[in-house]
C-alpha cells in the first residue's frame, strides 16, 4: 500500500495564528480542495473540483479575516473533503462519499477497509488531534475557548432553491446561536438550517466542544455571498463586529 | 523533562479481544491502580493506592468475564486515573486531580503546563486513539457497535453512604439504559445515580459514543458488591444475561 500522503505532502492540520488572544478558536473543516497526489482527481474533472462538492466556497477567506480582526486560532483543514470529510465520524456514510449531491466520485466507489483505514488514519486522526492538542495548550493555560466551526453552504442544492442566507447551527449548547440570532441585519438567517445535528453533520462541534465541556457553534454561509475576495473581507468584517458583541 | 512512561512500560490501552464478536465494546478507563514509574506513589502511601481515589475496584474483574461470556471486545486502561483519568477531558479539574474525595494528591499539586501537557500526551491522546482505531475497524467492516463504559463506585462518598447499587447512566441516548432498567431483580438500580452527564463524567461516551453517532450507556456497580473474584464473576454471568436480552 502506498503513503496516502507523499513525504513532500503537509499534514492536514494547517493551524493560523496559534497563540491568538481571542477566546474563539474557529476551525474550518472544509477550507480546501486540494487532493493529495495519491488520489489523483479521484477520477473527477478538474472544474469538479471547484465546486462545493470539494469544498466550502469562500470559508476560508472568511476565516482568515475574522481570525485576523479578533487575533484568534484558526485551523484549516489542507485537504478536500473528497478525501476526507473531516466533520464526519468514520461511521458516516459522508465521511468518503461515493456520491456527493448528485456527483458521482468515481475514485470513493467500491474503497476497501483497508482503503478508508489509510484515509481515517491519514487526514481524519491527524487534524483532529491537532486541534485536541491546541485546545489542551488552552485548557493548561486555563484559557477561555469558544469553538466556532466556519462553514459555506451550496446556494442550490439538488435543484432547489435555499433562500436562509446564514445557517447557526448547535446541538445542545444554543447559547451562542441564540445571541447572533439578530446580529446579521438584511440577511435571512435561521437557527439549525440548512441542517441540523439530527443529520450527523456536527462531529466537530461534538468532540470537541461538547465532549470538553466548551461552548460552540457551527456558522453557515450561503457561498454566493462570499465567492469573491471583497465579500469574504466584508463578512469577516460583519462577523467580527457580531462575535465581539457576544464573546 | 523525562518521560512520563519509561521505554519498558507500556501503552496505557490494553484491548483485550479485539476481534470479539458482540456489538459491545467495553471501555474501562479506571481499571488499574497502577501509577507510571516517574510518578512514583504521588506523595501517597502505598495503602490509599488500593482505594477507591486510584480506580474502580472490581471493574476490570467484572469486564473480563463479561467480555469472556458475551465475547466483546475490551478496553482496560493501564494506568491510574490519578496519573490522569481518562473519562475527564483536559478541561476538566479532575483530569489530573489536586483532591480526590477527603484525599489531596501531593504529587498532582500545582502541576505546571508543560507537567500537564505530558501527562495528556502520555496518557490520555494514546488511550483514546486506541479506542478509536478499534471502532474505526468496525465501522469500515460495518459492524454494529454499541459502546458500554464499566465504572465501579465507593459506598461512602465524604462520609455519606450510598444506597443505589447499580447506576445506568446516559446523556442524550436513553435507549440501552431504558432496556435494562428492570435488569437486576434485587439490587437498587437507577438511572443517572450516582453521578450523571452533567458532572462532566461522561467524557468517553460523548467522544466515542455520541460524536459518533453509536449508542451508549455508562454502567455504575457499587464496589462492595464486586470487590471479591467470586462476586465478580457473578456480576459478569449477571450482565452478561441482562446484555444478551437486549442488544
Amino acid at each position: 500500500m502506498t503513503d496516502l500522503l507523499a513525504p513532500d505532502e503537509a499534514p492536514p492540520a494547517l493551524i493560523i495564528n496559534e497563540m491568538g488572544t481571542s477566546p474563539l478558536v474557529l476551525i474550518c473543516e472544509h477550507a480546501s480542495n486540494r487532493l493529495p497526489k495519491s488520489m489523483g482527481t479521484l477520477g473527477l474533472k478538474r472544474e469538479d473540483l471547484d465546486r462545493h462538492i470539494a469544498y466550502d466556497i469562500g470559508a476560508e477567506g472568511v476565516s482568515r479575516h475574522l481570525s485576523n480582526l479578533l487575533d484568534c486560532a484558526l485551523v484549516l483543514n489542507r485537504y478536500s473533503r473528497l478525501a476526507y470529510d473531516c466533520n464526519r465520524s468514520p461511521e458516516h456514510a459522508g465521511a468518503m462519499p461515493e456520491v456527493s449531491e448528485v456527483f458521482e466520485i468515481p475514485g470513493n466507489k467500491g474503497l476497501s477497509p483497508s482503503e478508508k483505514l489509510a484515509r481515517v488514519n491519514g487526514i481524519y486522526h491527524p487534524f483532529h488531534l491537532a486541534i485536541g492538542q491546541l485546545l489542551d495548550q488552552r485548557a493548561v493555560h486555563k484559557r477561555r475557548t469558544i469553538i466556532v466551526t466556519m462553514h459555506s453552504f451550496t446556494p442550490v442544492f439538488k435543484g432547489i432553491a435555499r433562500t436562509v442566507e446564514v445557517g447557526l447551527l448547535f446541538d445542545q449548547d444554543e447559547s451562542l446561536a441564540k445571541k447572533l440570532e439578530h446580529s446579521f441585519p438584511g440577511f435571512d438567517t435561521r437557527m439549525n438550517e440548512p441542517y441540523s445535528a439530527k443529520d450527523g453533520v456536527m462531529h466537530t462541534t461534538a468532540i470537541h466542544g461538547a465532549a470538553r465541556g466548551l461552548p460552540s457553534l457551527m456558522l453557515e454561509i450561503r457561498n454566493d455571498l462570499i465567492t469573491k475576495e471583497d465579500d469574504q473581507r466584508a463578512w469577516g468584517e460583519r462577523l467580527a463586529a457580531a462575535f465581539k458583541g457576544v464573546t
